[in-house]
């Protein structure tokens, strides 16, 4: 299954270049009082909603999926993990590019560990990146995303995949500069995730899969999450064992060699296999990041 | 006023050494339905329901403070922004430290900006802090924190404190390592907050608070917050410019030097001017960081 979330939080199944409008299931969600259980109600609710959404597609009316604004098919997630430089020759990229690692030390995955980006940078494909500062360079990282489904703490490895509702594709955009990775990457619009939540039952091997990113046609990122350092599964239990996890926490893998500049005006033709394509656009800000004196 | 949130989330207003239960207020926060508004719902419903609270506070069976489990004040913050090296004569221990900066390069606040912790390290003083590792070193560092009351994005500095609930006592729990700060910082009890959340009206300067931390009595860690670098009005524009802020947001402000390791069946008594006392035990935890092959 392909769960799209758009326009105005409306949900939809997405069936080729169709939406499916389900939305009407978005009331067995049960509504919930302070404090509210941590992550994505609807995510948490899936496992017993999954078969109603189907039969629900079934009968549903059908949207062109180029007539919709996508959102994240994850609204709220607790958080948002993230893999530093877990693509070796990313690693190597950055370690021989002072426009990339402004001097500071290029660790390995192993000594770095994981890092967060803020819920408020999240973005779905139909809204956009906006680049804050007109004069900083902004990069486009293009990542397969896991999406946590069942929470967890300490999750044995031969159980992760029980933990995983689905897969997308992720951006997740950079300012470079000195400036903590939870700074950099975690303004506005910086953290991309679709166009839909694919379900694992649609995946081969999410070890497997090719990707590419393209800015307005011109190849930039290409490759495969076999070359991942940590892969899918060491990612969700090195994840699980540093934070509680929840359902709709967003865990990005990383991003391979080929990151670069985009300035307004680009068009980001990101592809994943089994995941489809989503293209997002790169715009000004209404307002600038602004100098704090 | 100084709300507390204790055992099975009740509420309370702390008068003296007395809490004055007020739970019956939490009926008159609205519920939601999936997507849930971001934040705190309490936080958010404060301004509405704080005359109220007082009122109900004057007639309300009281419990002495040393009887209740405190949790953190507030439940869900949507993200926990903290600031690195906001004291110089921090910087200077860290720099002069390898135990503390495992060689990497320690920056100055300007050039690192602020960065994350998870919310799933958040607890209160009476749960105490679990280290998770029973072979590295994990220290104690204690900072104010600032509780975001209305939410804002790009808040002019002449406004920021229109956008604050008010304060607490917060303990930014470290690994020592080369992890990133993001990862290093959030293992599940790493984030302390308390004893109360105190509104703004009980603060005379929250930039001339005295605080102190100690170890089983021996001091550790003395300062005043008149020796930040970013004083609170500056971390909360500079975060606001950052990041769009939520009711419930904590922005821990950075600690002074003093930073020093603690080990289970030790206590942690927090101290900070106008504010209050918490005692945090360190505990193992049930399970330590599990290595992942």
């Amino acid at each position: 299954m392909r769960l799209v979330r758009y326009d105005d939080n409306r949900l939809g199944v997405l069936r080729g270049q169709k939406i499916h409008d389900v939305n009407n299931v978005l009331d067995r969600i049960p509504a919930s009082k302070w404090p509210h259980p941590p992550g994505d109600a609807l995510i948490a609710a899936l496992p017993e909603l999954r078969a109603d959404i189907e039969e629900m597609a079934d009968q549903a009316p059908t949207i062109p999926l180029g007539e919709v604004t996508l959102l994240s098919p994850v609204a709220s997630p607790s958080k948002i993990i993230a893999a530093p430089v877990n693509y070796m020759l990313h690693l190597e990229e950055a370690r021989g590019d002072a426009a990339i690692n402004y001097g500071m030390p290029v660790k390995t995955i192993d000594e770095l560990g994981l890092f967060l980006k803020s819920p408020s940078s999240l973005v779905g494909a139909g809204e956009g990146v906006e680049r804050h500062f007109p004069d900083r360079r902004i990069d486009h990282e293009i990542e397969l995303a896991v999406i946590i489904g069942r929470g967890g703490y300490q999750i044995p490895a031969e159980r992760v995949f029980d933990h995983v509702a689905g897969y997308c594709i992720g951006l997740d955009m950079s300012v470079r500069g000195t400036e903590d990775r939870s700074w950099r990457k975690s303004l506005n619009s910086f953290t991309v995730l679709g166009p839909a939540l694919v379900t694992p039952d649609e995946i081969d091997d999410p070890d497997a899969l090719s990707f590419r990113l393209e800015v307005n046609g011109e190849p930039r990122q290409a490759s495969n999450t076999e070359h991942l350092v940590f892969d899918v599964a060491k990612l969700i239990a090195y994840a699980a064992a540093t934070y509680t996890l929840h359902p709709g926490d967003i865990i990005l893998t990383g991003t391979p060699e080929g990151v670069g500049p985009v300035v307004p005006g680009d068009v980001m033709h990101c592809f994943i296999d089994q995941l489809g394509t989503m293209d997002v656009s790169v715009t000004e800000p209404a307002v600038h990041h602004a100098a704090v004196a």
